[in-house]
């Protein structure tokens, strides 16, 4: 079968379409968020700029948001743990009055197209995760503060934090209306933190989540959607005593590092980062990522922070994480990634052997965090990704986890040619199912993954022998096998690829962090595209017109 | 808000809709398969008619199937079980020379809307867990002989049985061609079962799953594809050696009953079966399932057989199975379901402390298991259902389990009223997640399940303390608060229920089972839903077409 790249023309009808979204801001640069830092402690203040949505076209009124207030959200989070590591709890506020956060912004999600809708989602799932990851792996507890209604996404937020103290005033609700005034799913991990986070019972949650004007006070507390309620008057009061509790003032000395802008060099072929290229083939609908190696494995100081911001690793992994964000939003059409390193095999294992021995001081523990999550990043890209190991490359350990990490690993057969694992590659970095790549690859053969897991080097025999790689051509067949594949995968449906390779890519135990973006997201993924919802009479369309809603009740 | 309902206009276009499906047969009607038992062991040979099919309009060549097929193998899986004990291995074969099963057929699949598609898929799904069901719990063990070709459907099919013997013929392979013939996922559980079930490493199932024309011979066990393969002039031998090496002679001298017709009397207003009766208010899309309670706990006999196809509890829950599954296929507009009883509480009880007492009975460990299935296809039905405890009924025990299973549970406050737990609300019927209902809805705290499993009588106050009952009205507020209740649920969006429901009805651990039906289906649900696959120009739509698919490359 030969297929054809449709025109535009075909394309979701009058969709606002985002050509080019920057991933990177900072504090200065903040329009919908403050965030003051005082010792020990932080508030991060949501005061949304109505005007100063990514697209023209809505307002976000009432503390709503869309994918640019979320981005400064995330970039908060990182900056917390990187530029404020004295910090150790962390309110969430509203500088409105009686109204924490209405949540997404519906007319942002009603006029965006599909694919947006779904990248959004993925985005801010992935920021609400890294607050989650900052209590557990960090010690920076967030506590939301809600000192009025908080709604929707609003409440999916406070859901992420490990306290959430709601204000009793006989107005202030939490809830989920999403179901009953939009037809589609609070799809920010809303439903699976109540049921699986907080153990809400399911005909509470039932109850809850189809209950438009949401649940205040002692029952709000009592049904486990809140954890604690406190009176206008005492509401300060009542959110600074948790943080007392929760505030450890021993870390409070601890100086952080600056981030600075990564600033790559663009064109249309290429993203040129320090560490990282990214090449793309947008007729082709392929893209490369080519890793450079460290090129020195510098030793790491007793204050290891005084490594900074051009820390390799942290530097790298900042670049492929924006390369990863940009590579989603901003080429949608490109199918197919091919991961490719160069650089010396040695160095990287030498670096990883520092990182490893110096992962209880607070910097490279947070460097490695960050590796984690942009390792998780790249598990959940919508794309293809095939690691190509050529002569030269650099897969060793921490860079070996980006091949691990891709759907088939093609190495080529050469006398030359090595690949290693390492220490890191041994459980630094799970996946959201919590296990490492080595041992979700051998989930039926955990003996293989152990054996693995002290190091090992392997030219592509032995790899092959090992089960490291999918494919090790030789020489004559390098080229027209590769050829092949690529040719082969950038011809089928990018639909059946996403929804395979969200089955297949997580073998093993399922967490919440999976059933969000395996359960939860596929569900909502579906009802953005049905009729009932998107349709010119769905209830996300018509949201805030005068029409109602108009449903096909076939039950699916 | 208000809704209306959409008229038939409105719907998709041109859709074949199946007006009303029976899902009774026996093997004398079996147009599709030939059930052939002999003593210890069985031959359930497929041979599709193609001119058998549900509906007119496509051919079900090279043993391709459709529901027709299906549930009469569904029927045979649960006849072997009950007609048939004293089988311990029943192969799975096709009559046709050089092809096993081609699958699902494509043109049935192209030319159903999308509600057909998906509760095709999940009664597919269901046989496929019953006949590993089967294996697990009725030591009845399915070995696939795939003497020939098997493909798509087919080889998910085999997936289910506990060894795949294939012939090694240079010819003969097991394949995934949807994603790269049809656009979208081996969604029976196929891709689920390969990462999950044989374990197959990762990259591997990704390059079997977009290799159309399969894999075969030794390369096929190396990839853990099949567990053997043997030469054609070898194949009777190398199958009936591994029956052989399974048949269990000892159990060979049970005697099975017969399951009689349950052939209930039918109306436009209702499905009245001998302990159930189904009334269908179309008109409000309102249905409510009526339980009758056993009219007295008959002592079970030495050899408990002898109760047969009558045995109260085995009838009614057949009762409910065809009920649901009627549900499903029959009324798609019907959005809620009530669930009623009338009889005595104590009653329930004494049976199912007979049940409990005699579970070592291969009957009774039938009818047990048959309950479990039946409560699990209540868990799995695309409707809202909501318990209504009043006086008279006899939510007790076993029966108490359909309330368990219910969304919401509304109990009158009343000084008659009871319900009771018992014995077999502790783990006698687990949901998919492994869980009993009890202990996944109090999933948070499972001494509060635990308090509960011993069993106890509860009045509504009792209940409503006891976090049995989602809300306990008292006389006054009955009517009107179930009034509301009602018209409220079924004024919402059925896809956002239904997505709800799939996620909240599922909380803790998840299974295989799990995953093919929250995450393995809730993508293909969404690829159904994609003009890649079903638009004009789609894959699956102009299968066997001479134009090629047109695909929107982006990526979501």
């Amino acid at each position: 079968m030969h297929f054809r790249l449709v025109d535009a023309a075909s394309r979701d009808n009058g969709a606002a379409r985002l050509m080019s979204v920057k991933f990177e801001t900072d504090p200065a640069r903040y329009r919908h968020w403050k965030l003051e830092t005082e010792r020990d402690r932080a508030r991060l203040v949501m005061k949304v700029d109505e005007a100063g949505g990514l697209s023209p076209g809505y307002a976000l009124k009432l503390n709503s948001y869309d994918l640019a207030v979320d981005l400064e959200l995330a970039d908060a989070v990182t900056r917390l743990r990187f530029e404020h590591p004295g910090v150790s709890v962390i309110t969430l506020e509203s500088a409105l009055e009686g109204m924490f956060c209405a949540g997404a912004n519906i007319f942002m999600l009603a006029h965006s197209d599909h694919g947006f809708k779904v990248n959004f989602c993925k985005f801010t799932n992935e920021t609400r995760l890294a607050i989650e990851d900052a209590a557990a792996n960090s010690g920076q507890h967030y506590i939301a503060a809600l000192n009025g209604t908080c709604s929707g996404g609003g409440y999916e937020l406070a859901l992420a934090c490990g306290e959430i103290i709601l204000v009793d005033d006989r107005r202030s609700a939490v809830s989920l209306p999403e179901i009953a005034y939009l037809g589609v799913l609070p799809g920010t991990g809303g439903l699976t933190r109540l049921v699986d986070k907080r153990k809400v019972r399911r005909d509470l949650a039932d109850v809850f989540a189809t209950l438009a004007e949401g649940v205040r006070g002692e029952r709000a507390v009592k049904w486990g959607l809140v954890d604690a309620v406190a009176p206008r008057s005492r509401f300060n009061e009542a959110v600074g005593e948790r943080v007392a509790s929760l505030v450890d003032p021993k870390r409070a000395g601890r100086a952080g590092i600056a981030l600075d802008a990564l600033a790559p060099a663009e064109s249309e072929a290429e993203i040129r980062y320090r560490h990282l290229t990214l090449r793309l083939d947008q007729a082709r609908r392929l893209a490369e990522l080519m890793v450079a190696g460290p090129a020195n494995a510098p030793a790491i100081p007793a204050a290891a922070a005084a490594l900074g911001a051009d820390f390799y690793p942290l530097r790298l992994f900042r670049e492929i994480d924006d390369a990863l964000l940009r590579l989603r939003f901003n080429y949608p059409e490109i199918g197919l990634v091919l991961i490719k390193s160069a650089g010396g095999l040695e160095r990287v294992l030498e670096l990883d052997r520092a990182l490893w021995e110096r992962r209880d001081d607070w910097f490279i523990n947070e460097t490695l965090l960050m590796m984690k999550r942009v390792f998780k990043r790249l598990d959940l890209t919508a794309k293809s990704f095939f690691a190509l190991i050529e002569p030269g490359s650099c897969f060793a350990g921490s860079l070996f986890e980006l091949a691990l990490a891709a759907d088939r690993i093609y190495m080529k057969a050469d006398v030359e040619g090595r690949i290693a694992t390492g220490v890191l590659n041994a459980g630094t970095f799970p996946m959201g199912n919590g296990l490492s790549r080595l041992r979700t690859r051998f989930i039926g053969a955990p003996t293989r993954a152990a054996a693995l897991e002290p190091g090992g080097r392997f030219d592509a025999e032995a790899a092959l022998a090992a089960g490291l790689v999918t494919a090790a051509p030789d020489e004559l067949d390098w080229e027209e096998e590769l050829r092949l594949a690529v040719s082969e995968r950038l011809s089928l449906s990018p639909d059946a690829l996403t929804g395979m390779e969200a089955n297949i890519r997580f073998a093993g135990p399922e967490t919440m962090e999976t059933r969000i973006f395996g359960r939860l997201s596929a569900w909502q993924n579906w009802i953005f595209q049905r009729p009932n919802a998107v349709g010119e009479r769905g209830a996300l369309k018509l949201y805030g017109q005068p029409q109602s809603p108009q449903f096909d009740y076939r039950r699916t």
